[in-house]
């Protein structure tokens, strides 16, 4: 959908206008004429002629001119009434702050689906119900009840929660952060998120994506215009909803559905989306982006009057994916010079407790002038001859000198900080109050899946006929066989006279639609060495068949069990995975996922992911397995997964490992 | 070491005052003026004759009266002459601020060993040098250079660096939170960490203690110091240095070893220490304690008008050791008569973004009567019919009526908050700003290692005679086995005829003393099918044999491994450790320790701590290996370590474990 013209509208009316400061129809039409709009606005309302200046109308009908979009703040029983008419009068766009639609149950949802039906008969894009409205700051539309005037900045920040929106618009006001879109999501009875995500590629104001999300609404098209919009700018996701609990707590509240974790965290890497872990770092990663950062490395250089904190934040960049990256000589050389009294002259340096501004400003201008030094990081705790607005005055100035110098700062205090902490504000300079907020986010940055591959959008066809039955153990081998995934020679045991043609020792397993587990229902018997015991084995099954059967498999070597296998999700479609497997699946967990358009590259990086990788590609001086077969097995079961529509799960585990060979030797699918 | 007297002097002298307000020696007799101390204060300086109204004198030898404490801020080449004169006249008591000793090297470490000569001579109790000085609220006594007035608390304070104790200091004036003791401990010449500790534990002041520290003096004594102290009291420590770099960091601006970060974490899980990640940690468990919370139980009940905020908490929640409550039925049914529209009604409850103060306090107060919540958080975020101040009242109002409940509140927003955040710190509500800062420091306190046993001051001897050598192989096995560790079968190769008297198949191993990691140097082969194998091995290796030997054991099955041994620590002792062995050991680091004084129990707690734990004690219906005998052997190598002093080192690796035998079969003793 495009949403262009509904972001940029040249004439507004506001259905539900007010002349009481206390009601949003006043704060919304205030914002909207303080904030510069430069279109026409029509205030509607029953009780008087003019609101804020502007002449207000009784009815819609009234206005007889073109209106590009409406704005609708009336009791949710009105609405629909209200669209109705606006569209018969040709009102494309809509925002609909009133609440109580689809969140308050029953009575809502039939609501909310009367304004589905209006859109779908007059095409109609509409924003929310139940939203605290949008910006839009390239033309200055401001349709929010924000109780200030909102910068223009590079953030554009969408979100389902309006309770976190409205943090966050508060927040940005206190913290001088500048938006170039801000969209309350309310509850995406039309316009969602990814019409959104997609409108935000070609717009040349938002370089970073900032999304509040407890539903994916269309996975593929999740991945689809996320993946085009993250190949040039940073998209940031914090999913409400990971944990059993969690997602609970959103369906109450949402009447949503949270989808399934892994699905959602596997599309996000997919699709490059730094997936955010709580609240604090979506904040300051906001802090790190009001300036246009450009992180192209991971070294990090620092400069501190605070030995203690210097030694907590070291600890904290060596325990990530950053660096402390390293001085040139001449840059050592000068500090020498310069700061005769300091005895370790490195990176991070210490400038000791009593450094003054001026030694502030010796040491960052030498660091800067440094080609190897692009992101410095500058600390500073309040001690006694510590010139705190002076130095936040020095490294104002210094980093409008050195524009395409990276440089954050950490202030570490209490009151005596805070006019130093506006000056860093004013100037833009990413300030924070503790090492670890803004280590935590760089990392997040610098680690991320950069420039993903396009995605390509699959409309996912809704499975009618799952039946969620385990297939035929023997019917499963021959399916993966077909795809030429090598599998252990698997024979179905009928009669006693089988067991004289087997090479001892053999594995024999009872196989049927209810054995999951093999090793739980006493189901596998890994070691049997001769004919009586295969014999005696199945004189016990077959007084307790109960609609299984026997198989023997000859027992092989086995270095390393992986599983390998893949879910089929209905909103991302199917999630590859492989791990470490038998026996310790369940206690490492060490299982990396894919999605459907895995190839033997990103097969590959998908085994790189693995804990148990050096052990793949031989740990020390062992052996190197074949690697190349088994990234090979995870494109077919890709293949398979695309082909076989009616499969929701297969899982092989084991496959076993050795130095000769690379097999499946046990199998689950489930149609 | 008593410091009772230290920290209670009745009679100061100040050696180094002024009447210059922006030097040091002014700014701490005025806070030792203004703080209210009640005990005579004697200025000196060779200038004024009078400073902030004291009567000044010029030397110490002049004022003639019983002086308890002198507190020394002159230049470093001066102190050891001032301490002598004053030590002279029967000063015990000392705190020396002035910088210039043991951290700025050589010149300032013999400075320093003269101060340390001037105390063994006169017994003297000196903190610093090089530290901001210390507050003893019980006595008013404030001999810092805060900026204004200090609250008296729960809180102690020690920190080895003056930058984190300057940040601390001046944070807490901004959140008003109160100290009962406030310690910065400079060089720690001679009084340190230990003795602080120590009186803590009698100080019914202080019921948290809190310490950044980057060395560890005596971990004998900090163990037994501190397995006390936690007995009653939360003590939690941020330690810096853990990194190599960080250690380096520590050790170029301290001139202090970090110490091996292994044995510290053990030793703080010993002496039932928090262990803190990092600064805002710190700082916020500071905001939960500035009342005396007590947690006695893991359920979490949350209020909220942000469904949002309310999904990411829960997810947090469920994510941690924590876990949410759930409401009598009573509370559920007062709560549907009261706000028969909130459709969910449970724990955690959302009662909607337009509730009012009204709303808050209806739902608080049924809570809180519920004798199931004691723990109970509440959410807000700024919305447009939030009444902040006005909730903020109410919970602080409800507070006050509930003193024995737990009540923390998580305001997010920003300056729309200012108010409320007032309100809430003068009603000293741990009040966060954001879910994930209350959430992190409350697992902490819960999970923690509750009141440890005393742990037993041994003192360490220095080993003189260390060697750093592998100890044979043979040898190895023959000290274990005297411990009735049982061992596996190893024969020493010597001639061809040997292997006419083994049992195939055998395990072959070189063994010597530069093979430390057999694996590499093909020095083990796992799998000798016959005496021809054996043989062809054994020609092969004559010609390389480069100090080494050849051995044979039986090859057995191997279910799992296991890795089990200790090293020593100069500080801590020896740390004890068991964890996943053979190839997996590195890949997944799934290791946990113990110190010296291991017994079954804390060897079976330490094996219950592992991830591979499950396998041991039997995953699904898989047999259960004989796990007695693991903790058996985990107190052995406990007793092998005290009685042993010369081994620095023992790892047995791996340990292999199946259903008939659990059994070293690999060994490395270094001494």
């Amino acid at each position: 959908m495009n949403i262009k013209n509904f972001l940029n509208p040249e004439s507004v009316a506001i259905i539900g206008a007010s002349n009481d400061r206390k009601k949003l129809g006043w704060q919304i039409l205030n914002n909207l004429i303080s904030g510069g709009f430069n279109g026409k606005i029509y205030p509607i309302n029953l009780n008087d002629a003019q609101i804020l200046g502007k002449k207000a109308y009784k009815s819609i009908e009234l206005i007889k001119k073109k209106i590009d979009l409406a704005i609708i703040i009336i009791p949710a029983v009105h609405v629909a009434d209200e669209v109705e008419k606006s569209a018969k009068i040709g009102i494309k766009n809509y925002i609909i702050i009133s609440a109580g639609f689809g969140e308050i149950g029953d009575v809502g949802k039939k609501r909310e689906n009367e304004i589905i039906n209006l859109s779908n008969k007059y095409k109609l894009n509409i924003l929310g119900p139940n939203c605290l409205g949008l910006i839009n700051s390239n033309n200055n539309f401001n349709a929010t009840f924000a109780k200030s005037k909102i910068k223009k900045g590079n953030i554009a920040f969408i979100s389902q929660s309006g309770a976190i929106a409205s943090a966050a618009l508060d927040w940005s006001q206190d913290k001088s952060i500048g938006f170039s879109n801000f969209v309350s999501l309310g509850n995406e009875a039309i316009l969602n998120q990814n019409d959104f995500f997609e409108y935000f590629i070609d717009d040349k104001d938002s370089k970073l994506i900032i999304a509040y999300l407890e539903k994916i609404e269309d996975g593929q098209k999740f991945m689809n215009n996320v993946s085009r919009l993250s190949k040039n700018k940073l998209v940031a996701i914090l999913k409400g909803g990971k944990t059993i609990e969690g997602g609970q707590a959103s369906l109450s509240h949402t009447g949503s559905l949270a989808g399934s974790a892994i699905a959602v965290k596997t599309g996000f890497k997919r699709a490059g989306v730094i997936e955010l872990e709580n609240l604090e770092e979506m904040f300051n990663l906001m802090i790190l982006y009001q300036k246009n950062i450009i992180l192209n490395n991971n070294n990090i250089f620092i400069i501190s009057n605070a030995g203690g904190v210097l030694v907590n934040t070291t600890d904290l960049i060596s325990s990530k994916k950053l660096n402390l990256g390293t001085l040139s000589d001449n840059t050592v050389k000068s500090l020498k010079d310069k700061l005769p009294f300091i005895s370790n002259i490195y990176n991070p340096l210490d400038i000791i407790g009593d450094a003054d501004a001026e030694r502030y400003k010796i040491a960052i201008e030498i660091f800067l002038k440094d080609k190897k030094v692009t992101n410095l990081l500058i600390l500073l705790t309040p001690q006694s001859s510590t010139e705190i607005d002076k130095t936040a005055e020095v490294i104002s100035n210094l980093s409008n000198k050195y524009k395409n110098k990276n440089i954050f700062t950490i202030f570490i205090g209490g009151e005596s900080l805070n006019k130093a902490n506006k000056i860093l504000q004013f100037n833009e300079t990413p300030n924070f109050s503790y090492p670890e907020q803004l280590i935590n986010v760089l990392e997040k940055i610098i680690s991320r899946n950069f420039k993903p591959r396009e995605y390509k959008y699959k409309k996912i066809e809704k499975i009618s006929n799952k039946k969620n039955e385990v297939l035929d153990y023997l019917e499963s081998f021959k399916l993966i066989s077909k795809y030429k995934i090598p599998i252990i020679d698997t024979f179905k045991i009928e009669k006693e006279e089988d067991f004289n043609k087997f090479k001892y020792p053999i594995v024999i397993k009872k196989v049927g639609k209810q054995i999951n587990h093999k090793i739980d229902s006493n189901a596998i018997f890994l070691d049997v060495k001769n004919r009586e015991e295969g014999i005696k084995i199945f004189n016990d099954y077959i007084v307790n068949k109960n609609n299984s059967y026997l198989v023997a498999q000859p027992k092989i070597n086995n270095d390393l069990e992986l599983i390998l296998g893949f879910k089929r999700d209905d909103s991302f479609g199917p999630i590859i995975m492989a791990g470490f497997g038998g026996t310790y699946t369940e206690i490492f967990n060490d299982i990396c996922t894919e999605v459907d358009d895995i190839n033997e590259e990103r097969a590959l990086n998908l085994l790189k992911d693995l804990k148990i990788f050096p052990i793949l590609n031989g740990v020390r001086s062992k052996s190197i397995y074949d690697i190349k077969k088994i990234t090979n097995i995870l494109v077919k079961i890709g293949k398979i997964a695309r082909e076989n529509k009616n499969i929701q799960e297969l899982d092989i585990n084991p496959l076993i490992i050795n130095e000769n060979e690379i097999i499946a030797v046990d199998i689950r699918i489930i149609i």
